[in-house]
């Protein structure tokens, strides 16, 4: 039995963004959906209550920090990463082949799987499709990912398709190995780059193998952003409509948006919390670097727009200070914010959709940011 | 009016601790008690949240750090310290005093008070009785304390004396600075260290300026704990009963035990907040230091006679991983433990007083630990 399900709720009438359900082995959520990234058994600052306060469903924790550490057999033991970390919602876990490619040194990669030295201490490791599963197997994440290769951006045509035959076979090999069919879904990554031919190539064959849900990668890796809204256009008409399609790492706010237009489900990315412990913010007004001088004795929320803990209860000047002196609660309250503001930002997505007018929702939300200008910066 | 009052609900039988209730304009509290530590308007890692959630009461915030960081002005402005961190309990301020002695470089103690280096980048300032009291009314904490002298542990009889002579005058011209004396009241400080005479000259001094209620300071700071509880003994009594006692700086298990036993009321200390940032818990079975190799793979509680947050909901393997990997939330959850620790500590010995078996749970508490052992390491 696929433990997986994907319910249509009902498509946006403006825009076609669909608004689904998702139900895993520990409950259900809407989407489209964000998912707060949790590395290492923790969204960094934040408790299980925090993430249930914001109303977060579904959190993403990477294969490759758990496999260094602790160790996937600590937390199997542990009875799994939700009693490991004491969350109880769902978990989608990734392959371990991101960070392989961007986070370690000296990697070989062969038919078999990639030879690397592990970034924390220079030890030689290896992943394959049989040992990611056999980690996630582990950890017992709802959903799992394939081991693909994610090439960089820019790549040639022929690397690419080189590159998208083997993440092909690569995902046959996971689904052969995956050992715990009925209680964890898998899913395939469909790559080919900016490359229609390789990313409908690509498609094809993991929808082959009727996976339970398809993740698009190998986007938003420095392409410019009208690449990644094509390539969305061209990718997500070729997958089942009865699955739940991931793009993953997109978490501006304005790619939400994008991706949620063009038939994506559910997104994640270290953005709200990595540029939280930083001091920015995201707001009904943009981007706002809390750590500023000029908020020393600003005593106003975050976002006068939102109604989040961290804006009902402390001010600018007394983040600013918290932050300035390295105090982690100020890290708190400023990750607290930028989760809650994109978890109520597709909750707001859903809405529309719900109400036939996410086309309306996206123009305005455009035209608040100044996202329509010719030399709009990112969000 | 004096915002301070202090009633003694009974005495112990067994021992003559003192069980009370303080009043202060943020409101009541029973004593014996212990006050987490929040140096720079924040007790590190923990939300109000957190800290109402384990029955804090009054939390200690610190002066001198607050005067550097982020100003008295801008707390000032942002309607004072209760309202600048989100706390409407209790606060009680130190003057700064101990901070300039303890942190600062190349201080000059003169009669009109201490030049010295600040211990962030080195400018010049000055700290004095005015001075300690302009700031501490700007916090607008509940409770302030006098700008006294802490002189080194040991100091000479012929040293000891002059400064406690001139902490009796500082004392005098704190009283005449309290610009907020129906808002905030105002603790004097007996020092004296370990000479008798010199403990009753600094009191009898202090008591004759009639405050509305007396620290006992220059303990716990390097003497052996016999010396810290005779002078305990010798120096409450010399104490007006009708106004509460706090002792600085202390807060090891035994020593709030030792402390309440002799008459003390109130304790602070950052010991359970700073090593739970090392990964070293308070415990019913002595200390535990979490991050060690052993309790990679062990899941039970950090005690398993405690019933916190931490104890309920997290393992120790799981805290020992997220204090490797240098998590936040792993220093929370230490954190939250040690903090409820220590509090439900002080709730077992309100109660013995309560119920006059004050004597028995000392004994109790010290034979589990081994405290009564010759050569018993500190809790």
């Amino acid at each position: 039995m696929v433990p997986i399900k994907y319910e249509l709720i009902k498509t946006d009438k403006q825009t076609g963004a669909r608004l689904g359900k998702v139900t895993t082995p520990h409950g259900s959520f809407e989407t489209p959906t964000f998912m707060p990234v949790g590395t290492l058994a923790t969204v960094k600052t934040m408790s299980p209550e925090d993430l249930k306060s914001m109303h977060a469903n579904i959190i993403l924790s990477n294969t490759y920090h758990l496999w260094l550490r602790p160790g996937e057999n600590i937390i199997k033991k542990a009875g799994g990463l939700h009693s490991f970390m004491n969350w109880d919602g769902s978990i989608l876990t990734d392959s371990g082949g991101f960070q392989v490619f961007s986070l370690s040194d000296m990697r070989d990669i062969t038919e078999e799987g990639v030879h690397f030295r592990n970034h924390l201490n220079g030890e030689k490791l290896f992943l394959s499709p049989e040992k990611s599963m056999e980690v996630q197997n582990a950890l017992g994440s709802d959903i799992m990912m394939a081991f693909d290769e994610c090439p960089p951006y820019p790549a040639t045509h022929a690397y690419m398709k080189q590159s998208v035959e083997r993440t092909s076979r690569w995902a046959e090999r996971c689904l052969q190995a995956h050992s715990r069919k009925d209680e964890q879904g898998l899913f395939g990554i469909v790559q080919g780059g900016e490359f229609e031919d390789l990313r409908r190539q690509s498609a094809s064959d993991l929808v082959s193998l009727d996976f339970p849900g398809y993740a698009i990668g190998g986007l938003s890796v420095g392409e410019p952003k009208p690449i990644m809204n094509r390539m969305l256009e061209f990718t997500t008409p070729l997958l089942p409509a009865d699955k739940p399609r991931y793009l993953m790492g997109v978490g501006s706010p304005d790619s939400l948006i994008d991706g949620s237009i063009r038939g994506v489900d559910m997104f994640d990315c270290v953005l709200p919390t990595r540029i939280a412990r930083n001091g920015t913010c995201m707001t009904s007004h943009g981007r706002l670097v809390v750590r500023n001088a000029k908020y020393a004795e600003d005593f106003g929320p975050i976002d006068d727009q939102c109604d989040c803990y961290t804006c009902r209860n402390y001010s600018r000047a007394y983040i600013r200070h918290l932050i300035k002196c390295n105090e982690t609660f100020g890290f708190r309250l400023t990750t607290y914010h930028n989760l809650y503001f994109l978890l109520n930002l597709m909750e707001q997505v859903r809405n529309a959709i719900r109400e036939d007018r996410l086309g309306d929702f996206r123009e305005a939300f455009f035209e608040q940011y100044g996202l329509n200008k010719p030399n709009a910066k990112n969000f």
